[in-house]
């Protein structure tokens, strides 16, 4: 395995621990300040409007689990498939709900050398437990 | 406009058109054996899958247009965000379906120089005219 492969494998450990401690700032230092989301049923979004749902959203916890299908490296560029299991839970105490599905996702190597996601396309859907 | 550039949008007329004339066979030909095809709901499916739902499909009539967001080229890969609407007309003239939304694309350029599809997250949900 690379470096730049085992920095891409933390760049998502690092994502799934940020988002279940609602560390949104932390969240938002993996992504390009051009990063474009992709999710079924409704128009792509950025930075700004991932950061502004992310604040509507401190009350509820969400623990995600990975598991990486693929990852290819293109010199500054990388693109990774991956397959992801998360538990929403509303801090209300209602019942969770369960989303599993695959990505995929665009990252970039920054000037600095840092990996960030650069495009992500969302496939998750409702599962069932 | 690059070649490669200009190539990969051929590529997706190609594709369109193909699909439309229900000509499999360039379809086919315009994907990498090892294709990997996500949508929602389902698990992700190969080119034998792909083949086989086309042969399923030959009364059907597909007719999509294209709106590419943007390309970037990596030497002999390339990703592009693209979005599409597509209708679908049952031959037995029952009335048309109606989808849209947007694919993530990942394409790789062959020893012999031409473009395919290697990877694609596809969006596209029912759509209201």
């Amino acid at each position: 395995m690379t470096g730049d492969e085992r920095a891409i494998r933390k760049l998502v450990e690092t994502w799934l621990a940020a988002s279940t401690a609602g560390d949104v700032a932390t969240v938002l230092s993996l992504m390009a300040d051009d990063v474009v989301f992709m999710v079924p049923g409704r128009e792509p979004f950025g930075k700004v409007a991932f950061a502004a749902a992310s604040q509507g959203m401190k009350d509820i916890r969400i623990e995600g689990r990975s598991d990486i299908q693929e990852i290819e490296i293109l010199d500054s560029w990388a693109w990774m498939r991956n397959y992801l299991e998360v538990t929403i839970t509303p801090a209300a105490g209602a019942a969770p709900v369960w989303r599993s599905g695959y990505t995929l996702t665009i990252l970039r190597k920054t000037a600095d050398g840092r990996w960030v996601i650069a495009r992500d396309a969302n496939l998750l859907g409702e599962a069932k437990r």
